[in-house]
Formats: structure tokens, C-alpha cells, sequence
């Protein structure tokens, strides 16, 4: 070992911890440590959100919507429907979340929706086992030096969702993997459904579920659904919705929870052809996807990402080179875009293609769009091609025909049994029974129709035996069977479906972190960074159509005069639905600018003095913070349009002339220093020594 | 007994069946038999509804919206939005619908929220035991003619859903009632918790249930909402979410079911003064009240109205007279305001107030907005002044301090104990403990501190006992007690809250009853009634903000050069957010229209073969069947302004020409014709013959 000099080891120590700031500023803001814990004190602070029931302890995996988050969950619900619903003209089921058993047991949710638990036998405690081996997984990945090694971990760490009880047992043995806490051994895992189970009506003996997802319920109305549409396919319906999960234990704060809000598409195709009405709109779009097979060489981790173009034309339909069919790679795109326009940044978001085993069996593709969180890269929506699985499941159990129909392209001539009956003696010689013995008729078998027409011409009489066990005897002068032939023009077949399904918590959740920013003005004199620096600014840019709160009043003067602007200002905009904050506090301006900025407010309107004399108002757009003069009759419209994306920041800053603040010259120094900052995470030495001398120039500048 | 001639016989049945149709006509549309046929048909046929799973046979109480129904159910949520928490600036709260039993037990519901059930051992069923009670008395009241009786049963309904389980069984056996369809004998009343019961999380022992009422998750936040309020009181909080009623024998299709969207606002005041500050805005207004007083006299079926004025002023605060305070009667205003907005006839709507024993122990007073429906008067908001129970009983159980601050109007003097510790040598003395032992100190009683500094005043040393039962010996040296004075400027107090809960599920049916028309265009030649004319227009009058969908738009031509002008105008409308459908039928124009009346689209815009001449179009308004012709690029804007009532058609019909189809002349007379026997409900007998002579005359007119 070499002797290091202590004036080396503190140099080497102060590079060590600049190297690191430099590697932390480089990522992306949200993946950023202080990012995520300042994040986490505004949505707290700001009651976006907090732990339901928190006076009494709370319960695991169940949270509250606070003000700012509630009204958002709202704005981005009314997103998803012009988006989705009104674009498309889908149809809009409302269905229930009380499910009975017979429907969750047709879809395989009674017998299969479980995730494998272990459980901790000396206390009791459960674990899911796939999360804990992805864990001890990741644990080891970090150790490890060994290439190969690692890349075998990541191989297991993927498919660990989809293993059996077996597999994670063996994973668990030869990982030698213990409780948490505990350290004690782990029991073999079992299934646990994660279905809340309830009993309905006061007998008792009904069991019900609340529904795992809204999609079943679009199935069990299909048949209405499809005569509402005048029997034409291919037809969309959504449901937006509570979905429940009794997660066995859930962490991850708002990304794993017991109760959700779910937005699901069920978009119903005839097999044959996959084709989407609409495919053109969006074919020429870039998205970023991670197809299967790269996923296994590269490791999830990595987010392999392929920027491709769907452009293959195949003969019947356009066909994209990777997506399974042209109505996937529709939904795909149509939500790329849905996600971008909700504040989702593009370099955070992947579609990846899930691996063969980890798709149910019936389903023929299914795309995940992943956000990247401080948590990881997180599923927020789900595309699977289902095919014909729930309808069929659903016609099984419930004896329903739910089936389409499509013209043949040239009729088509089928043999089959004429039945010709006398009614006139088989009602008197049945009497009530008449009709039960017609229907037994028609519905035996062609085979059995010929055998019955070979027997009357023998013997003049035959048993029909109904299913029910019942039998009558016919007589040769109630009925004759024939061979004949008839024209088809249409066959029947059971729809694929395609889902999109969009998680509406998590992409809340994912939407705060893409959006959240601390701008810093002003650096330390030395050119250190300056974490606890007062002169930051934190806040949301939020899309101004997701934004919680969209337009913030500010009354300058406390004068009774002025009020009566901020009544009309208030009713004008209400009645445009836009929701206000109206701040007649006395604090300095741009406190209450910050406050207003903390929940992502996107524009302010002030009355200042001025107000009275030109009944003019100044507008502030949030992440500029540059202000307009504008008359205060324009406020509504103006803000309504920007509100809706019809008009621009930029085309309003055409119209209305800028308007400055009087700001202390001390301040605007600081800002332009911030400006300076900013861009220092990509040549960062450069920047702090240039950042040094601009601090002295500074210095000196404002001492002249 | 005397004979008639058959002759008499035969027009004393037709005066008789005369006298019945007039009777029914001179109802309002909602409460006429042959009304609610044709709706229940519309309703299920455009698939407004339908019982949930009914492939399965379904569930009592559980229903599913069709497109229209969801669309509708939105459209009234936003609307309550606007009308409620944008109006007033409340603060919006999205809760959890599983809640933790601890939480249900402070609130009173785990012992508490059940109606009284009754078995009919034979088979099983279970009724709810005070509607069977209130069924046989109004068959008892049917067959009753005893004046005096009649008013003594009816006292006895209006009473039963607050009866104990005692006067109920007595009464049962009173009046003898049996089990229906069996005719057995009935158990003696037992309560039945009307709560789903479930388990959250895998262990199995946590008991949660689903909410019965949003309420409970506003109160359990009212310490974060407070300070998101900056302390401030008066403040509302309001939440829309699903509730759950495990009903015990659920009837009458939307009005009982066991998952129901409820909207409910918590207003929290101070209870020395239940003012609202915007109050005045409604103090003329005229609301149909039915307080308890005349209910017990009169009977709830026959609706007293008290329409009333707000105005006796009292003291310290707007009092009203027969509303206990100014907060519960602005909201009675308010929900009267939102109602009629919605399209609720004002005469089908009263306040009913509750009976005493109608009303939970800690309520000061309560209201129940009524809608006369089908069914009869339907509770669809109620309003309660819940007082302190809610926020006292959260304390109580979870042991966190639930309330609010005043300032006094003059500060207050007031004793206190004042210790004075010596830190420095607490410190070394308990070390780790010495905060536990500080913390003790101050939390003795002011008895305690006296006695305590007597004894150390006497032996230099006192035993400070802790809670936990730690005793610790505190020496003279550590701290002294003396009695001093205190100002206090401020006062802590437990608010009242004040509820009105809203059904939007139940609001949503009585929408759909009272907005439901039949026009008929032509009557029989012979005069008489025509009940399954084909010239009838069934249409739901919604208003335009509620209704499902804004704007049909209808295309005349089916080439192709008239396509481009529907996508234009159909993207124009969805973005502004107004949902739209397209119809490219070859139907009669006459019959597309017909559709869109029938699922209340209030507006249609129809592309003529002019359109591409002149780039007009024809705007149709559904109640008066109008039409203006108006160029293409204005109908966004026009149709945006319709809908959000900015603009009445009157003014459109003002700006724009009128259009007329060429209506082939039968059709005109038809509808003249119509109009006058639509007259026919108040002056029967006569119009009867009016109409008569008319179509002799219109008959002679056409063969001129």
C-alpha cells in the first residue's frame, strides 16, 4: 500500500465529489436523488397526495388525492376521453365494480389471478417472491464482476414474473434468499389470489369480487355494445373505472396500490384482418420500442431502444415489421402521443415487447409502455392482442352466443335438413307441449334428421328425445325431413380483441416526476453547487390542459376598489370551466408567484394598480415567467385557448406587449448567472471555472 | 239492481275510458302509465342502461351505463363540478373506497348502518322489513274508506324506516302481514349491517369494508385539508366516488342499488356562527318546502309545499325561518339551483324536512331534496348538519385532535402553571431519558405541578409517574412550579359540518323521467286517442350541457366530394370538447333526425348539396325542431356557446335566416293539428270536439 500526501487526498476527494454532482446532473432531473426527495416534500406538502387513513396508521397500498392531485386525476381523465373517446367516437361503458363469481370464474380470474407469495413462518409476514428474488437478484448484480455471471442474473431478473412455484422455490434454495429482517427461511411458494372477495345480498351464499379490471365487463355487454354499433365491426369501447388488487405487499408508493383507477379499450376486430380505419394518421410516426428479442441480450436495465419506422406493406392490410397488426401499432402510437402530451418526456419512454412466456396463453402480442421513474422503468399501459379468448370463455359459461357477422365475399351454398311440419296435427295431438316438441325438431342433429326420416318411412313412427331426458313419439303424418340446399351471405365469427389498458395513478404519478423543476438563481461565491439555496424555484410544468388549477388571480392592492376586478375575472374564467386560485395576501409578489408556480399554476393574472386607470392586467405564463399586458376582457378567451392548445405562449406573446418587472437589478444579475449554470451538466469543468469569473466580473461590475 | 240498455251500457264505458285519459293527461308526462312503458323501452333499447351481467342472468341491484348513460353520467359530474367546487373555490378530495374496520367502528357504521331484515323461514328470502310494512299499509290505505283510519295508517308509514325492531314486529302482527309469494310467517326483525365486508392484504385478519358514504374519507383528512385551507374556517370539501350498500332485497331498477356514484360536500363551520358568505346571492329565492309540521298532518304522499321566503333576519348572522341556520339553507338553494339546471321540473321537486326520530342523534337538522318520479317522491340529496359528531368521534378513536382555531374578539387571561426547568442538569441526570422526563413535566395537570412543587418545597424530591407507569425521582434542583398568567388570543373548537350528499345515480333516472316527451303529429279521424301512432316523436328535452352528445351530423350525399366537409366540422366540434355523431344513413331525413331526438341530441348539423355552393349548413335545434342555415365555419363556436349556455337559441334564431324543408303539406296539417290536441289535457270534453271538426275540415281543405 502507498502513502498518499493529506492535501493530495483531500484534492482527490473534492474531484471524487465533483465527479459525482457531474454524473448526478447529467441524468435526467427525475432520476436525480435530491430531485425525488424534494418532489416528495412538495407532493406531501402540497397535499397532491398523502397515505389514506393516516390518522389511524394508514393501510399499505391505499392513498388519498389531495386538492391539486384530485383535480388533476380529473383533467387527466377528461384528457383521456377527448383523446381517445371523442377522437374516435368508441363507445363509453359504465360498468360495476361488484362482480359475482361466475363471471371471474369464465374468465380464469377465480382459478389464475395470483401472484406466487412465500411467507416468513416465523412471523408471519408475506412477501411476493418474484419481487423479493428480483431483489436479492439486483443485490448480487451489484456485487458481482464477473461478466458473464451478471449476465445470467439478468436473464433470471427478467423472467422472474414469469416463473412457476417451482422455479422460484429452486431460484430461492440456490440463492440461498432469507425473510427480510428476519433472516429466517422461507416458505415454498404458494398462489395467492389478489381478487378482494365480498358477499352480496343478505343470504350469504353469493359471492362476489371487486373486479381486477374493467375489461370484463365490456365483454359480458358485448352482444348490446355490438346492436348499438348496427352490428358493424371493427368497433372500440372504453370504460374508465376503479380496478381492485390485493397486493400482498405493496412498496413503491403510488406505483403499486390495492385500488386504482384503470382506462381500458376494447377494441374489437374481426380476425382476419387487423386493419385500423385510422392507421394512416399516425404511420409515420418514430416510437421508441424494445422488441423481445433484444430484451434478452441486453438486459431490461439497459432499455434497448429501436427508433423504427412502420412503413411494410403486406397484401391484405398494411402490416408493421415488428408489431403483430396494424390496430396494435395504431394503439401503440395513439398512446405515444397521449403520454408526450401529458408531459411525459420522449427519452423517458419505451414500448417494450413482453417475452414470449410472460404473455398469457391466448394473448398473440402485447407491448408494455414503460415510464422511466426514480423507481425504475414502470408499465403504465399495457397492448395485448387477447384474440378471441374472453368472448369465447364468456359464450362457454354464460351458453351466449357472442359472435359477429361478415359478408362473404361471394355467397356460398350449404347443404343442410329441411324440416316440414304439420302444426295442425301436432298442436292438438302435444296440446302445451307442442311447442317444446317443434323446437326438439328443429334442433336435432342433420345426421339424426335423416336417420328420423329413415325409420318414419319404415315404420311410420320414431322417438324424439329431447335433452332433457323427456321423449315423444312422432308419427309419420306430423313431420317429413328432406336434403336441401341454401344460399349463404354471411358467417358468424368471434371478434380479437385489442386492449390498451392505462393505469391512470401511475401515469399521475409518473407525470409529476417528468414535470417537477428546480431552477436555481444564484450560485455561491466560490462556485460551489448550493443545494439549500432559498433563491430556487421549484414547480411543475405541467401541461397547461393537465394542470390542476389554471389560472392563479393576484391582487396587488388591498383596496376595496380593486376586489370587485377579481369577482369578474373569477366568474369570467369559471364559466369557462377554468379552475382559479384568487391571493389577496400581502406577501412580496414573487413569493406568491413561487407559491402559485409549487403546484404548477400555469398562468397568473395580476391586478396591479394600473388596473383601475386602463382596465388592463399583466398575464404570466409559468415556466417563462415572462408577463403580457393585456386588456382584461381578452383574460378569458385567451387563457381558455391556451388552456385547450388552440393558441400558443408565443402567438400571445406577439399580440400583447411584454410587460417587465422593476426587479432589483441584484436579481436580474442572479438570473442571468442561473441561465449560466444551467448549461454546465454537459462541459461541466469548463463551466464552474467560467462560472467563477463570472461571479468576480459580477462583483466588480456591480461595485462600479 | 236495475238493468241499462246495452246502448247506455257501451257509452257509459266510453265516457268512463275518456274520463280515464283525461285523468292520465292531466298528470305530468313522468307519472303517466303509458309514459314510463315508452321510456323504460328508449332506455334499454338505446342502451341508456341494463341490469349488469345479464348474460349471467344478472345481479339485483347492480346496473351498467350504456354510451349514452356513461356519457350522460360524466357530463353530470362535470357539470356538478362547475356548479359546486369551481363556483365556491371548495377543495376536491378523491378517497379510497376500501376503508379499514377502525375507521368504520369510530364512525358508527359497523354498529350502526343496517336496516331491519325479516326471514321467511320457509324459503329463506330476506325482506327489509319496513318497506313490506309501508307496502301492506298502502294496500291497507287503498282498501280503506275510514277517514280516520286512513290518516292513522298513514302516519304509521311515514314513520316506519325509523322504527325499532319491536314496533316493527308489532305491527307486522298487527296487521297481520305475511311473506310474499309464500303467504308464511315472518322472523322477528333483525338488523342486517348493510356494508360489504371484505379482507385487505394476504394475512386474512384485516377486516375493511367498502364505503357506504364518501363522507368518512373527508373527515379523516381534515387536519391536512385545514392547513392546505391555511387554517381558515369557513372552508367545503367536496368528493365524488362510488358508495356501497349491500341493499337487502334491492327494487324499483335505479333508485335502490347496491353501487351508486355519490357526490358529497362537506362544509365546515364554526358552531357559533353558521353563516355563508354568499349567502345573499340566493336570499330571494323561492324554494318548494315541505317542513316537518305539515308532513305529519297531511301525509308525505300529498306533498305539502310551503314555498317560502328566506328573509328574518336575527342577531349575530342571517337566521332563516324554519331552516335551522344560513349554511344549510344556502345549500337547499344551491341544490335547487343545480336540479332545475339539470332539467328537473320545479314542480316535481320539494324539500322535505326530516321527522325527529327520522334523524340521527347528533343531527340539528335535515332536508331531503325530493324528485316526484314514477316511483313516487325519491330522496336523491340530502342535507344534514351533522354538528360535531364526525370530527369528535375521529379524535376520540384515533387519538389525534380534529379541530380548528378562533380568534377571540378580546384576548382572555388565563391561569396556568408555569415550570422552569434547569436543563443543564436534567441532562447528565437522565441522559437518554431526559427528554421522556421534560416531556412528563410538562404534561402533569396544573393540580398535579402544585401538589408536586408543595412536596419539593417540603422534601426537595417528588416521584414523577409517567403514563407508561416509569417513575422517575425529580430533585428540588430540576425544576420549580409557580402559578402565573397567561393571555390567550385564540381558542381551539371542534367544527360543525354541514352535508349535502348528492345520488348522482338516483338524479341521473329522474333526469331521464322528467325530461322524456312524446309529441304526437296526428290523431285518429274517429278523434280518439292513438296510442301506437307511427308520427309520434319521442325525444329526451336534456339540456345541452348534460346532454350524452351535442351535435349529429348529418350527411345528405353520399358522394365522395361531401366526406371531407364532416371530417372538418366533426374535428372542428371534438376540439372544443363537444362529443359528436355522424350519420351517413340513406334513411328519410325525417327518421335520422327522429334517432338523435330519441337519445337527446339537442343539436344537428345537416351538409346539403348547397353546402358546396355556399359552405352553409343547416343548424336544427331538437325541442322546436328549428332550423337556421348558417355558415360552416361559425357552427364550433355557436354550438360550444349553446351548450355552455352563453347563448340561447332565441338569440341564434335572431342572427341567422331561418330554414324550412319542403315538408310535403300532409305533414304541416299533421303538426298544426297536433298542436291543438296537445291543448287538450285542461279543456278536454271540448278540444275533443275541435279536434273532430278540425280534421273534417283539414280533410274537405285537401281535396279542394
Amino acid at each position: 500500500m502507498s502513502s498518499i500526501r493529506p492535501e493530495a487526498a483531500g484534492e482527490l476527494e473534492e474531484t471524487a465529489a465533483s465527479l459525482r454532482a457531474d454524473v448526478e446532473d447529467s441524468k435526467p432531473p427525475y432520476l436525480r436523488k435530491r430531485w425525488k426527495k424534494e418532489l416528495e416534500n412538495v407532493l406531501k406538502g402540497k397535499f397532491f397526495v398523502a397515505p389514506a387513513f393516516e390518522i389511524y396508521g394508514g393501510v399499505a397500498g391505499l392513498f388519498d388525492l389531495g386538492p391539486p392531485g384530485c383535480a388533476m386525476k380529473a383533467q387527466l381523465e377528461a384528457y383521456w376521453r377527448r383523446h381517445f373517446i371523442l377522437h374516435e367516437g368508441m363507445l363509453e361503458l359504465g360498468g360495476t365494480c361488484l362482480t359475482p363469481e361466475r363471471v371471474l370464474e369464465a374468465s380464469g380470474h377465480v382459478e389464475r389471478f395470483s401472484d406466487l407469495m412465500v411467507k416468513d413462518e416465523t412471523n408471519g409476514r408475506c412477501f411476493r417472491a418474484d419481487k423479493l428474488l428480483e431483489e436479492a437478484l439486483e443485490a448480487r448484480l451489484k456485487e458481482s464482476t464477473d461478466e458473464e455471471e451478471k449476465k445470467s442474473l439478468r436473464r433470471v431478473a427478467i423472467q422472474a414474473d414469469a416463473m412457476t412455484a417451482q422455479e422460484i422455490h429452486d431460484q430461492i434454495t440456490h440463492l440461498d434468499i432469507r425473510a427480510p429482517s428476519s433472516g429466517a427461511a422461507l416458505s415454498f411458494p404458494v398462489p395467492f389470489n389478489l381478487m378482494f372477495k365480498t358477499s352480496i345480498g343478505p343470504q350469504g351464499n353469493a359471492v362476489g369480487y371487486l373486479r381486477p379490471e374493467t375489461a370484463q365487463g365490456i365483454f359480458v355487454n358485448f352482444r348490446r355494445l355490438l346492436e348499438y354499433n348496427n352490428g358493424k365491426i371493427p368497433f372500440a369501447v372504453a370504460q374508465i373505472g376503479l380496478g381492485f388488487r390485493n397486493e400482498i405487499a405493496p412498496r413503491q408508493g403510488l406505483l403499486r396500490v390495492r385500488e386504482f383507477q384503470m382506462a381500458e379499450i376494447e377494441h374489437f376486430v374481426d380476425p382476419i384482418d387487423k386493419f385500423h380505419p385510422r392507421f394512416t394518421e399516425v404511420k409515420d410516426l418514430c416510437l421508441p420500442l424494445s422488441p423481445r428479442e433484444t430484451q434478452m441480450e441486453e438486459g431490461c436495465e439497459c432499455g434497448a431502444r429501436l427508433v423504427a419506422r412502420r412503413s411494410r406493406q403486406e397484401k391484405g392490410g398494411l402490416r408493421w415489421c415488428v408489431i403483430d397488426n396494424e390496430t396494435l401499432a395504431y394503439f401503440l402510437a395513439r398512446t405515444f402521443l397521449f403520454l408526450t402530451g401529458a408531459g411525459i418526456r420522449p427519452e423517458g419512454l419505451r414500448f417494450r415487447q413482453h417475452l414470449e412466456r410472460e404473455m398469457a396463453h391466448y394473448a398473440t402480442d402485447c407491448w408494455d409502455a414503460e415510464i422511466e421513474t426514480s423507481f425504475g422503468w414502470v408499465e403504465c399501459v399495457g397492448h395485448a392482442d387477447r384474440s378471441a379468448y374472453d368472448l369465447s370463455a364468456h359464450t362457454r359459461a354464460s351458453n351466449t352466443e357472442l359472435v359477429a357477422h361478415r359478408r362473404l365475399e361471394k355467397p356460398r351454398i350449404v347443404d343442410f335438413v329441411k324440416v316440414s311440419v304439420d302444426k295442425k296435427k301436432i298442436g292438438p295431438a302435444f296440446k302445451q307441449e307442442a311447442e317444446k316438441v317443434l323446437k326438439g325438431l328443429e334442433d336435432m342433429s342433420d345426421n339424426d334428421k335423416l336417420d328420423a326420416e329413415k325409420t318414419l318411412a319404415s315404420t311410420g313412427l320414431f322417438n324424439l328425445k329431447l335433452s332433457t331426458g323427456e321423449t315423444y313419439a312422432i308419427k309419420r303424418e306430423f313431420v317429413s325431413f328432406e336434403s336441401a340446399e341454401r344460399k349463404v351471405t354471411e358467417e358468424s365469427f368471434v371478434p380479437s380483441v385489442i386492449e390498451p389498458s392505462f393505469g391512470l395513478g401511475r401515469i399521475l404519478y409518473a407525470i409529476w416526476e417528468h414535470t417537477f423543476n428546480i431552477d436555481s438563481f444564484r450560485a455561491r461565491a466560490d462556485g460551489k453547487r448550493t443545494d439549500s439555496d432559498e433563491n430556487e424555484r421549484r414547480y411543475f410544468s405541467f401541461p397547461p390542459h393537465l394542470a390542476p388549477f389554471k389560472v392563479a388571480i393576484v391582487l396587488i392592492s388591498h383596496q376595496e376598489e380593486f376586489r370587485h376586478f377579481v369577482t369578474e375575472v373569477h366568474s369570467a374564467l369559471s364559466a369557462l370551466g377554468l379552475s382559479t386560485l384568487v391571493d389577496s395576501s400581502s406577501a412580496y409578489i414573487g413569493r406568491r408567484y413561487a407559491r402559485f408556480d409549487a403546484i404548477g399554476v400555469p398562468f397568473a393574472v395580476t391586478i396591479d394598480l394600473e388596473t383601475k386607470r386602463d382596465l388592463r392586467v399583466t398575464l404570466r405564463e409559468r415556466d417563462s415567467s415572462e408577463q403580457v399586458r393585456l386588456p382584461m376582457a381578452d383574460v378569458p378567451s385567451v387563457v381558455a385557448r391556451l388552456c385547450s392548445r388552440s393558441l400558443s405562449w408565443e402567438a400571445v406573446l406577439k399580440k400583447y406587449p411584454k410587460f417587465r418587472t422593476r426587479q432589483p437589478v441584484g436579481r436580474r444579475i442572479r438570473e442571468a448567472l442561473g441561465l449560466v449554470l444551467d448549461h454546465r451538466s454537459s462541459v461541466c469543468a469548463m463551466t464552474a471555472a467560467v462560472a467563477f469569473m463570472a461571479v468576480v466580473t459580477l462583483r466588480l461590475a456591480r461595485r462600479l
